[in-house]
C-alpha cells in the first residue's frame, strides 16, 4: 500500500516512501529493524491481535528508530503482523520520522478547534482495512497516551475491542542485542566521564549550579542525549531528595551531594548514584556508605540469570534491614534500563517486594542504595547499571566505589 | 484533618505536617500560594465540583510549588474548595514534597506486585469524607494521567461522576502574577545568555556537541532548569527538523544551523529560536530570513489584549502567504508558556487557523517562524517570546534578528 497522507497541505514534496531511503539517523542496520520487526510480528499475532497501537516513545524507537517528542501530542504507530508500520502524527513531526525513522507511510493530522486525531486514525484504520469490530492492543502504560486521547480513541473506535497491551515491545526491548550493548557501554562512558568532569568541582563553597554544567555539559560535548527525567543533584538537607528540583545553592564547609545522573547514548541510559562528603564525613555517613556498598555488592550477587526481580529487592532488603536501617531505605532499589524517554528513564520493571519479573542476559539494570537518616539528616547512596551475562552482573562503570571525600 | 500516612513504614519520623514549616525549597511568598488557592476554589465551586484531582505536574507546581518528575508514576493532589489540598504519592517522593511545596497532608501508596494506587486513591476520597458518587474533575489533558492509570481511576471510583476539567488551573495560571513574569524575564535573561555562549563556536567544521555543551551548559551555570523538552539541534538536513533528535555532526563548510532553545527559571520558559548561516547564506536564506522577519514583527503586532490567538495566527499565514510561502509554514506559530514539565514547555494553546483564547495582559508567549524548504533543503527559523502587557507585545529577548552568519 502507497503511503497517501491524509491532509497533504504540510507535506514537502521530496516525502519518501521507501524506507531506508535517504534515512540519515538511524542508529542500526537494517537487518537490526527486521528482527525486530518479525520479533513483534510473532507477538502481536501471538496475542490474537489484527493491529497494535504503538504510543510509548521507546517502542516507536525500538521498532523504527523514530526519535521525537513529537509524543506529547497524539501520535500513533500502527503495527501490523507481517505488514509495514504506519505513522500518524502531526505536520511538525513528518521530517522527523523520515529523517529518523524506517516508517515508509507517515500520515499527518492537523491542528484545529475541531481536531480530533483519534477520528484520523480511525479513518487510518479503515483505510488500513482494519474492521470496525478489530482487535486493537493498546499500549497504555505510557506517557505517550494521555487519559485524554484514550477517552478520544475509545470515542472514536466504538466498536473496536481495545485490550491493553503494553507489555508487548516493552518486553521485546529488556534483552539487548550486541549492538544496544555497545550503546549501553558507551553510555557507561560518558556517565563515568561526567562524575570526573564534575568531582573536582565538588568541596566547600561550591555552587551546585557549576557541578550540574560540568557534569551534563560533559555528556553533551561527547555527543551525548539529554537524560529522560532531569539529574538529581542536592546538598544539604536536599541531599535527602531522590528526584530534581529548581533551585541551585551554595555547599557548606561541612556538606553533602547527592548526585543521580545516566551516561545517554543515542537515548540508551547507563545511570549512576553517589553522595560525596563535604569537608569532614559524619560517622554516619560512613556507617551508611559501608552498608550501602555491602548491599549494593549483594544486589549485584543475587542479579543473575535464573532469578527474579523480587530476588534483588530481598538482597537489598536483606543486606540493609540486619543492619538496622529498615526505616531508611525505600520500597525499590532499582530498576530496568534501556532507550527511554522523557519524563522518566525508569523502565517498567522495578525491584520491589517479590517482583516477579525474570533476569536474563543482555538485559540492563540499574541498582540504587538509597540510604535517608531523617533524623540526623543524613544522605548516603551508591548505585550503578549492570548488565547481565551468563556469568552474572557485570558492573558497566569503572568507577570506584569508596565514598568520595571533597 | 491531620496528614495520615496511608503506609507509615517508609515516612521519615520528622514529617512535618505543617505547611511552611522547614519548607526549604518555595519560590514564591506564602500570599501569593494563598491567592491561587483562593482562584481555583473559586473555579472548582464554580463549576459545581465537590473536588478537583490535579495530575498534571504545572498545575501542581502553580498551586503548591510541588516541584518533581515523580509524576512519572501515579500522583495525584486532591483540592476541595476551601479546604488545604492533600498529596497521594510515592515513598520516593515525600520528602520531595515536604521540601518543595505547600503541601501539609501527604498519603503514601506503596510498590508492590498487586499495587493499585488508584485503589489508594479511592480509599482517600473517602477518608476526606467525599460521597462514592462525588462529582470529580480531572486533569485528563496531560502526560501526568496515562490512560493506563486513567483505567485505574475509573475502575476504583466506579459510582463517581469523572469529569474532564483540564482547563481549570492551566486557565488561571496562563496569567502570570508579578512574581512570576519576574521569572520569566530572568529566564529570557539565560536564554540569551546562553546564545552568545554558543554562537562563537558555530563555524564550518564545528561539532554541534560542542554548541550544545556550551549554550546548556551556560543555562545550568547560570542558576537555571533542565528546559522541559529537550534543545533542538540540527544542520544540514536536520536543520530543516523541528525537534530533537540524537546524533551530533560536525558543520560544513557551507551549512546551516537551527537551534530552538529556551531559557528557564524556576521551570518558567522564555524560548527563542535561531537558524545561523554558516559560510556564505544562500539567496534562499536571505529571502526566508526576510519573511520570517517580517511574519514575526506582524504576529507581535497581532499579539494585544482584545485579539484572539486565532489573529496571530492568521498575521503570521498572511504575512507568509503573501510572499508565496504557504507549503513550507507550518499549521502552528507559537503558544503559551509557563513553568512546564516534560515532555514539552508548551503550554495547550497554540497559534492556529481561528484558534479562539483571549489575548490579555500578564499572558507569556512563543512566537517561532518557521520555514522549512524542502526543494531546496534550506531551512529558515525565527523565533522569541513576549509579555503581553496592556500595549501590546513586549519581546523579551535583546538578541537581534538580523541573519546570524558565521
Amino acid at each position: 500500500m502507497r503511503a497517501r497522507p491524509i491532509t497533504a497541505g504540510s507535506s514537502p514534496s521530496s516525502a519518501s516512501d521507501s524506507p531506508g531511503e535517504g534515512r540519515l539517523m538511524l542508529h542500526f542496520e537494517p537487518a537490526e529493524y527486521a528482527a525486530r520487526q518479525a520479533a513483534l510480528d510473532a507477538a502481536v499475532a501471538a496475542e490474537g491481535l489484527d493491529a497494535l497501537l504503538i504510543f510509548a516513545p521507546e517502542s516507536q524507537f525500538w521498532l523504527t528508530g523514530h526519535d521525537t517528542f513529537g509524543y506529547c501530542f497524539f501520535q500513533c504507530l500502527v503495527a501490523r503482523p507481517g505488514q509495514a508500520p504506519v505513522l500518524l502524527t502531526r505536520s511538525a513531526d513528518l521530517r522527523q520520522a523520515q529523517l529518523t525513522s524506517t516508517i515508509g507511510d507517515i500520515r499527518i493530522w492537523k491542528d484545529a478547534a475541531d481536531a480530533d486525531p483519534a477520528r484520523d486514525l480511525a479513518a487510518l484504520l479503515a483505510d488500513l482495512g482494519l474492521p470496525a469490530t478489530a482487535r486493537l492492543g493498546v499500549e497504555t502504560d505510557t506517557h505517550g497516551l494521555t487519559a485524554q486521547n484514550w477517552l478520544r480513541l475509545a470515542a472514536a473506535l466504538p466498536r473496536a475491542r481495545l485490550e491493553p497491551a503494553s507489555g508487548l515491545v516493552s518486553a521485546l526491548r529488556l534483552v539487548k542485542s550486541p549492538a544496544e550493548i555497545a550503546c549501553v557501554r558507551r553510555a557507561a562512558e560518558l556517565g563515568d566521564a561526567a562524575y570526573e568532569a564534575a568531582l573536582p568541582l565538588i568541596g566547600p563553597g561550591a555552587d551546585e549550579a557549576a557541578i550540574l554544567s560540568a557534569l551534563q555539559g560533559e555528556i553533551f560535548a561527547r555527543g551525548g542525549d539529554y537524560p529522560a527525567n532531569e539529574v538529581i543533584i542536592g546538598s544539604g538537607a536536599q541531599a535527602l531528595l531522590c528526584r530534581y528540583a529548581s533551585g541551585r545553592r551554595r555547599l557548606d564547609a561541612q556538606d553533602q551531594l547527592t548526585l543521580e545522573w545516566a551516561g545517554v547514548w543515542r537515548h540508551y541510559h547507563a545511570a549512576l548514584m553517589r553522595t560525596v562528603a563535604v569537608g569532614t564525613p559524619r560517622p554516619r555517613h560512613l556507617e551508611l556508605h559501608a552498608a550501602a556498598e555491602e548491599a549494593l555488592l549483594a544486589c549485584e550477587a543475587a542479579l543473575r540469570p535464573g532469578a527474579v526481580m523480587g530476588d534483588v529487592f530481598a538482597a537489598h532488603a536483606g543486606a540493609l534491614d540486619a543492619r538496622g536501617l529498615s526505616s531508611h531505605r525505600l520500597n525499590a532499589c532499582g530498576y530496568a534500563l534501556g532507550a527511554r524517554f522523557s519524563p522518566s528513564w525508569m523502565e517498567r520493571e522495578m525491584f520491589y517486594e517479590n517482583a516477579p519479573a525474570a533476569i536474563v542476559p543482555g538485559q540492563v539494570f540499574f541498582l540504587h542504595m538509597i540510604l535517608m537518616d531523617s533524623d540526623s539528616g543524613t544522605a548516603m547512596t551508591l548505585g550503578r547499571t549492570s548488565l547481565v551475562t551468563e556469568a552474572g552482573a557485570e558492573p558497566l562503570s569503572r568507577l570506584p566505589l569508596a565514598l568520595d571525600v571533597r
